[in-house]
C-alpha cells in the first residue's frame, strides 16, 4: 500500500500519533467518515487516516513524515467546498490533514487594521474577532459558520462583498505556510508594502493546497461601516439590472457593496422550500436585485444619496417595484431570500452548478443567448440563475429533472449541458470557475479552456514546489 | 562572446532587425547610452544592443531568438528605477528590450472600470486616459511622467495613495505576458473573479522581469473623487504623528488617502535647493505631515468631517501648527514640498537611500532607536527621513558627507551604515525594500534577511519558469 516499503502503515500511524497525540489520528472508518465525505454527500474519498495537528510545528512534522513515507496529504478546513477539493480523490495513499485545531486568533491590532488568525478559525470567528475591536473583516459567504479562513485563502473565496472589498486574496497581508518539504515560511509581519523578491503568499493563495499548507495568515481589517442601506428591487430584465448597476456606481461610488441578481425561478424555489421566507412584492417579477450600500458616514448622508438614486431610478423607469429595508430585521429578510437559494435548490432536487463569471457588461447577452441555446438543446431544463452580478459572477445552475428524455431523446445529458454552458462562458471571455476553484471536479475544464502555455507553466511551478507530488494530488492539474 | 557559437553577433542582430525593422535595433554606443545608464548616472551597463519591438508578437519573436542564441534580456520601461533593475549588470551577454514602443491604450471601459494598457505607456498617460472617462487610476509617484506601467507592475510600485488604493498589484486584473520561452499568455478579459488554477499574473507582478516580460495589463479604475482636502500639519514628534494617523483613520475611514511624514531636515533641503518652494509655517518644526482626504461625496460633507477632525486634533493638543489648502494651487504647493525632497537631496549631494517599511505602530520607536544608533556609530551622518507613514514605508535616507573620518576614524562607512539600518529594520519586523524592489542592488540583503526556505522556493520557481536563465539575470536572486 505504501510506496516507501521501509515504513509500514502501522509505523507511519504510530509516528503520526507521536507527533499529535494518539487521539488526533483517526483511522477507524466511522471516525473518518465526516472528513472523507463531500458535505452534500456526493462522494466519499478514502484516507489512510485523518490527522489533526494542533500547531504549525506539528503540521511541519506531519508533512516531513509524509514526505518520507511518500504519503499524500489532503489539507482540509471546514470541508465546505463545492469542487471536491478537500477530500482524497487521487489513487495515491493519502491522509487528510485537518486544520480544525489550528483555531487561535493569535493577535488583533486595531491600530494597524490587521489580525493574525490560524488556518482553522472559522470565517465567522474571524468576523467576530474583527467586530470585537470595531473593525470589519468583509469576507462573507453562506458557509461562514463552518468554512475556515485557511480554506477561504486556499480557494481565494469571493462572496457577497467583493464589489467593494475584493476577493480573499485582497484581504491578506501575509501567510505562514508549511511547504511540501515540511519547512515553515513565516511572513506574518503585516507590512502593507514589501517588495523583497517574489511575493510568496500569492503562490499559495488560491492554490487549493497543492503547493503547501497555509497554517496562519495576517488579514486586513476595514473600518466598521456606520450605515447600511439594503434594498430589493424588482426588474424586468438583466439589461435593466445592468443599467441600475451603472447608476448605482455613479450614485454611490465606492460605497456600493453588494449587487446580487436573483431570477424569479430562484425566488419561487425559496418561497416554496424555505420556511419563514415571504414574498416581498405583491406579485412575482422576472428578476430581483439585492443591493446594499455601506458607508462609513452617518445615516443622514447615506439616505440623501439614496434619495437621489431613487429619483434617478424612477426617472429612468428602470424598476417594476422596490423596497428599502426599514429595519435590520427587514434587511435580514432580504438577505435570507438570497442566502437560501442554494438550500432551496438542493431541496428541489439535484442541479448542475456553474460558478461562472463574464465581463459585467456582457451578462445580459450571456443569460439570453445561453438560455436560448439550452432551451433548444435540452428542452425542459430549468435555469436557476442568481449571483454576484456586480462583479460579473453568476451561479448559472441548471435543473434537468423535468427533461423528458423519452419525448426528447436528443436532449443533452448533464455533462453536455455543463459543456455547453462552459463553452458559452469561454466564448464570452469568462471564467468557468469564478469563486469555487477547480478541485478534482473541474480538471477537465482546465484542459479544455486553458492554453497549453498556461498549463505548462502551472505544471512547472507545481513540480518546482512539490516535486514529490504529495500535496493534494489530483486537484487543479 | 556568444555561448551559441552557431549564431554570430552579426547574425543575431540581423535577425533582430528582421523582426523589429532596422531602426529599432540600436547597437552604436551613443544610441545605447541612455538605455544603458542608470538615470542618476550611478552606473552604466553593457548591452549588445537595445531592441525596441512595437508589439507583443515582436517581443515574443525577440525572446525566442534570444533563447536560441542564449542571449539574456533586460526588460526596460522608463528606466526610472532606483535599484539597478533595468540595466544589464550580470556577466552574460544581454540585450535591453525596451517596451517604449508598446505604448497604446488598447481599451478603456468606464462601465467595467477597466483599462487595457500596453507596458510602455507612461503612468501619466494611463492616469490621463482614466481621467478622460471620469475615472481615477490612483497609482501616483514622483516619476509618473517617465515611468511606465509595465515597470510599475514589474516592481509592484507603491507611491502616495497606497493607504487608500493599495500597491500596483492591487490595481491589476490581468496581464499579457511573454514567457521566457517566447510564448504569449493573454489574460486580458478583466474579470473580477477567476479561480481557474494558479493566478499567473501574481507571479509576474513584482518579479522585476526575471520570469518573463509583461506586455500589457488590464488595470482597475476607480470612481473619480469629487472632493480633496489637502493639509499640512506641523508636529513635534513621530509619536504625535502616529496619534494623528489613528485619529484620521477614525474620522475619515476609507477616505484617508495620503499620510506622508516629512522631517524638518527634508523641508530645509527643499527650501534651500528647489526654486519656487516656500515655507508654509512662520517657523521650522521638527516634522510635518502631508495629509490628504479624497471623497466621492460633495465638499460640504467632507468639510464637515474635516471640522470634526480639526476639533479633535485641537482637543488632543497634537499639532504645533496646521494649514488646510484653500485652493488647488495651495494644495499643489504642499505636494511640491513633498515631491521635491528626492531632487533636493540629490542636489545636496550623494545620499544613501533606504526604502524601508516597518509595522506602522513601530515607526516612532524605529526612528528614535535607529537615529541614536547611527549618531553613535557614525557621528555627523544626517538622517533625511520622509515617506508614506500611513502604510509604514519610510525613506530613511542618510547623508554621510559631513562625517569627519579624521576626527572619527571608527565612523561606519556607507556600506556599514546601510547594514546598520537594514539590521534595525529586520529587528523591527520590517522590509528592506518596501516599494523600490531588489534589482541588482539589494541582492546581498536578500541573502542576509530572507530565510533559506524562502530563497530556495524563489530559486525553484525562477528555475521552473526560466530554465535557461535569460530573463534579467543577476536581479533579485
Amino acid at each position: 500500500m505504501l510506496s516507501a516499503p521501509h515504513l509500514s502503515v502501522a509505523d507511519f500511524l504510530h509516528a503520526c500519533k507521536a507527533i499529535t497525540g494518539e487521539q488526533y489520528v483517526l483511522s477507524a472508518a466511522e471516525d473518518k467518515q465526516v472528513f472523507e465525505s463531500e458535505w452534500r454527500g456526493r462522494m466519499r474519498g478514502d484516507a489512510l487516516a485523518v490527522v489533526l495537528p494542533s500547531d504549525t510545528a506539528q503540521v511541519a512534522a506531519i508533512v516531513k513524515l509524509c514526505r518520507k513515507a511518500n504519503i499524500a496529504i489532503v489539507p482540509q478546513g471546514g470541508n465546505t467546498g463545492l469542487v471536491l477539493g478537500s477530500i482524497p480523490t487521487a489513487p495515491q495513499t493519502a491522509i487528510i490533514l485537518s486544520t480544525r485545531r489550528l483555531n487561535r486568533i493569535r493577535a488583533v491590532d486595531a491600530d494597524s487594521n490587521t489580525m493574525i488568525a490560524e488556518a482553522g478559525c472559522t470565517l465567522a470567528a474571524v468576523q467576530q474577532a474583527a467586530t470585537d475591536v470595531d473593525r470589519l473583516f468583509p469576507l462573507s459567504l453562506a458557509s461562514e459558520g463552518s468554512c475556515t479562513i485557511g480554506g477561504n485563502l486556499s480557494t481565494n473565496a469571493g462572496g457577497t462583498a467583493v464589489l467593494r472589498y475584493g476577493n480573499t486574496r485582497d484581504l491578506c497581508l501575509g501567510l505562514e505556510v508549511v511547504t511540501a518539504d515540511g519547512e515553515v515560511i513565516s511572513q506574518l509581519h503585516g507590512l502593507r508594502k514589501d517588495n523583497t523578491g517574489y511575493d510568496l503568499k500569492q503562490w499559495f493563495i488560491g492554490a487549493e493546497g497543492t503547493l503547501g499548507i497555509i497554517t496562519a495568515a495576517v488579514l486586513k481589517l476595514h473600518p466598521q461601516p456606520r450605515t447600511r442601506c439594503t434594498a430589493l428591487l424588482a426588474v424586468s430584465s438583466p439589461e435593466n439590472a445592468l443599467q441600475i448597476l451603472r447608476l448605482a456606481g455613479t450614485c454611490f461610488g465606492p460605497a456600493l457593496t453588494t449587487f446580487e441578481l436573483i431570477s424569479g425561478v430562484c425566488t419561487e424555489l425559496v418561497l416554496q422550500h424555505i420556511p419563514g421566507t415571504r414574498q416581498v412584492f405583491p406579485q412575482q417579477h422576472p428578476y430581483q436585485i439585492l443591493l446594499e450600500v455601506s458607508d462609513f458616514h452617518p445615516a443622514s448622508h447615506t439616505l440623501a444619496l439614496w434619495e437621489n438614486f431613487e429619483q434617478e431610478l424612477m426617472q429612468a423607469d428602470l424598476i417594476l417595484d422596490g423596497a428599502l429595508a426599514g429595519s435590520v430585521a427587514q434587511a435580514n429578510d432580504f438577505w435570507k431570500l438570497r442566502e437560501s437559494i442554494s438550500e432551496a435548490q438542493a431541496k428541489a432536487g439535484r442541479n448542475l452548478k456553474h460558478d461562472i463569471s463574464v465581463p459585467v457588461g456582457r451578462i445580459p447577452a450571456f443569460i439570453a443567448e445561453t438560455g436560448a441555446l439550452l432551451a433548444a438543446a435540452c428542452p425542459g431544463a430549468q435555469v436557476v440563475c442568481f449571483g454576484h452580478m456586480g462583479d460579473g459572477n453568476l451561479h448559472f445552475n441548471v435543473n434537468t429533472q423535468q427533461v423528458d428524455r423519452q419525448v426528447n431523446p436528443e436532449a443533452l445529458d448533464d455533462t453536455a449541458v455543463s459543456r455547453l454552458i462552459h463553452d458559452q462562458v469561454h466564448r464570452f471571455g469568462g471564467s468557468f470557475s469564478a469563486e469555487h476553484g477547480v478541485g478534482a471536479m473541474k480538471r477537465d475544464d482546465m484542459l479544455r479552456y486553458k492554453s497549453e502555455t498556461e498549463l505548462s507553466m502551472m505544471r512547472a511551478v507545481k513540480q518546482a514546489l512539490d516535486p514529490a507530488g504529495i500535496m493534494n494530488p489530483g486537484k487543479i492539474l
